[in-house]
């Protein structure tokens, strides 16, 4: 990587004031969309070139679509829009008294900056959990965790000892909420239509899908019906749920759960907690729970020309009193405000205060089941909610073409009972010296 | 890989002759299929466990479709048929006397051994080029591919050094087979209609395209009229093709000429040659050009129990002294012929010897131009004879899904000139404790 050193971020120069934006995802692309032809420059970093639709990782883990399908380049997204420059570079630190961020390739300077880095997995300084659990929050992290689960069951179909085809064959899953409800629903299906015709060596009754919540009840941030429902939906495709429990330890084979129970499996899927990722640079005291406490126009706190948005920002409104839920909706929301909020300081008009307007929640479990809660205490589920959580997702993802690819996919899916994708593209092997006893084929 | 050591190749017994057959290219799925209700067991081995549509990998590397159109998985594509068993495992070596073969994990029996291995990038023992140089063999290098053309410009905007720009930038192929025309072909696509909507700090007037053969000519197994129009037809699109000049060095910056022209440019795309993708236990009399040499009815020499099929196989045929070109028709024959073979044998009937049926040969170059040579000297190009590429193509990849999957994607990159999958998956970064220097975000 010696190249970095010749790098630098260069914006052309420019007497609009600068927007830095560091993230594009929901909230950073909201919030840069807002501000196409405004009087600003906007000037996007992330440390990948794409948008991710974080809603339907899992459907990659679970070989139901590649990533082409929830991910569009963030360049494509902004091609038409003047005077906006995508630059992918990390971001190491901020300097808020000169006004400026250290990136891996240099510096750049800002007028205004928008700290939209959303979140990454939380896995509580646990270090049998960071170094052998599969996470769950990004595109390369989805490819790993499906290559892993296909090559297990290639292991298992050449063991001949029950006690490790166990440990292949299993997965546990923790968390309960939207992520590891839709990951154990999508595994059931598999487990159900699509592994038994791929290994007919396998005896699928006997691999087991756990799904570890601490909280007595899934979806925690759903209705209680919505929880019960996916409860329902879930032991209905034999997934075992074990609520009011934690994992303790995990040594790549066996996980210990606090009541003492040990389940086995080489697959640990973390889905229990993110935290914000935040960035260098800024006084503890803007900080609270690894997120960045905001005022209602996402103001940092102390500050009054560094924003903060999305999963990351902390902000305490109505009745949400330790912040909002680390959600799409919110990102988006806060993001298409700022940058109403940032025309008005333009012209020296007031801003608007920040209030999220919960539009509702959805999960989805296999192949046609779904729970959806909506404004006003509404709560469905079954064939009809998957329908809705099937749209809703197609009609938000950015770009005609994935729209169109995860239709035909979808479709696909549903009248084959196929997936298509059930590739292990991400082999894991040794390097060096270790290869070799590989072979040459 | 602890896990290796439990395992082991176990496949159910059975009084049918076994016949193992070594790799799921071309010629081994031919083979596999063709036995289906025939009176012997099947063991297929395969170090991936997919099927690869080898002539449409330059595709993935330049960021037309993604892996899961141009492979399905064997196990899917072997659904239906008894008594075939598919193990994920490299093979180290054959024991020709015993009947035996050792794999990663474990040994095999055979009644009949088939060896497909196929065939690998030759570097013909240069060490610049097989450690610095991008091979397009199999998927996991188109993607490396993709991500580092599109981590180098990303990379090229931060630069205001117009040499590493320039190298940043450029693309040398080495070899003007159908592999180095297509990806030439591909690039210049790309560099026309989409980078510049992407990158509109580039000028992509100063991005060069360089194609070097060692032969006079382009498509050296094609007719003449073919290497002249693709050689026309590349240069239309800015190609500059470099006939009759070798590479000599590269240090990941230079890449050296025999005529002593040095280009510029990190990025070197091998297509220069492929050989026999050997296994150990063959006697050095079995082996001519990195290949097995096989008689007619593709017996290897000196056994009449093993075979080998495909690129892996060289048979002196009718015209064909040196051997079949490394075509996937010719696998594919041989694999379909060496299945009625097998069953001629148990029938105690006389196998017929093979004869390849050259039934013409194509490349692609860009978004509508190809050329195509057919059997009675026809030779067509333009635009029909991408059409032509194109049905044949669609046609002859395995599975409904894959065909709906690759016309759908062609189709919309033929109307929009867009091409949708242009992502950094497989980001290059250090590893440990380097990779703290990248920043938490």
């Amino acid at each position: 990587m010696d190249v970095l050193r010749n790098l630098s971020v260069q914006i052309p120069p420019t007497d609009k004031p600068r927007v830095v934006i560091i993230g594009g995802g929901f909230a950073g692309v909201q919030l840069a969309r807002n501000l196409k032809n405004k009087p600003f420059q906007v000037v996007m970093l992330d440390r990948n070139n794409y948008h991710g639709f974080q809603p339907l990782l899992y459907q990659v883990a679970t070989a139901g679509l590649e990533p082409d399908s929830i991910a569009g380049p963030l360049r494509q997204l902004f091609a038409d829009q003047k005077d906006f420059h995508f630059r992918m570079a990390r971001v190491r630190r901020i300097f808020p008294k000169e006004k400026r961020i250290e990136t891996l390739v240099g510096d750049l300077n800002y007028d205004y900056l928008v700290i939209a880095t959303g979140s990454r997995t939380n896995f509580f300084n646990n270090e049998d959990f960071s170094t052998q659990a599969f996470p769950l929050k990004q595109v390369p992290q989805a490819l790993d965790l499906r290559s892993n689960l296909l090559q297990n069951f290639e292991k298992s179909v050449m063991s001949d000892d029950p006690e490790m085809q166990k440990r292949l064959m299993n997965v546990v899953i923790v968390g309960g909420g939207p992520t590891g409800v839709e990951v154990a629903g999508a595994l059931a299906e598999l487990r159900r239509h699509i592994l038994p015709e791929d290994y007919p060596e396998i005896d699928f009754g006997k691999m087991e899908i756990h799904l570890i919540e601490g909280q007595p009840r899934l979806l925690n941030g759903m209705s209680d019906k919505a929880g019960k429902w996916a409860l329902e939906y879930l032991e209905r495709f034999d997934v075992d749920v074990m609520l009011g429990k934690f994992v303790q330890k995990f040594d790549g084979q066996f996980v210990t759960l606090n009541d003492g129970t040990v389940l086995e499996t080489n697959t640990l899927v973390w889905a229990a907690g993110v935290k914000g990722n935040l960035i260098e640079g800024l006084p503890d005291s803007s900080v609270v729970n690894s997120r960045i406490k905001v005022d209602l126009y996402n103001r940092v706190h102390g500050f009054d020309d560094i924003f903060a948005v999305g999963d990351i920002a902390h902000m305490v409104e109505g009745e949400y009193k330790n912040g909002h839920p680390m959600l799409a909706p919110v990102a988006m929301q806060q993001g298409r405000l700022l940058a109403q909020n940032l025309v008005n300081m333009s012209k020296n008009k007031p801003m608007k205060p920040f209030h999220y307007e919960n539009r509702g929640a959805m999960a989805t479990i296999g192949r046609n089941k779904a729970v959806v809660d909506l404004p006003g205490n509404i709560t469905f589920g079954g064939l009809f909610a998957w329908m809705f959580w099937m749209f809703i997702h197609i009609v938000s993802i950015i770009g005609f073409r994935n729209k169109l690819v995860i239709f035909s996919n979808w479709a696909w899916n549903y009248f084959t009972y196929d997936r298509g994708t059930r590739l292990i593209i991400r082999l894991f092997l040794p390097k060096g010296k270790e290869r070799e006893k590989f072979g040459t084929y």
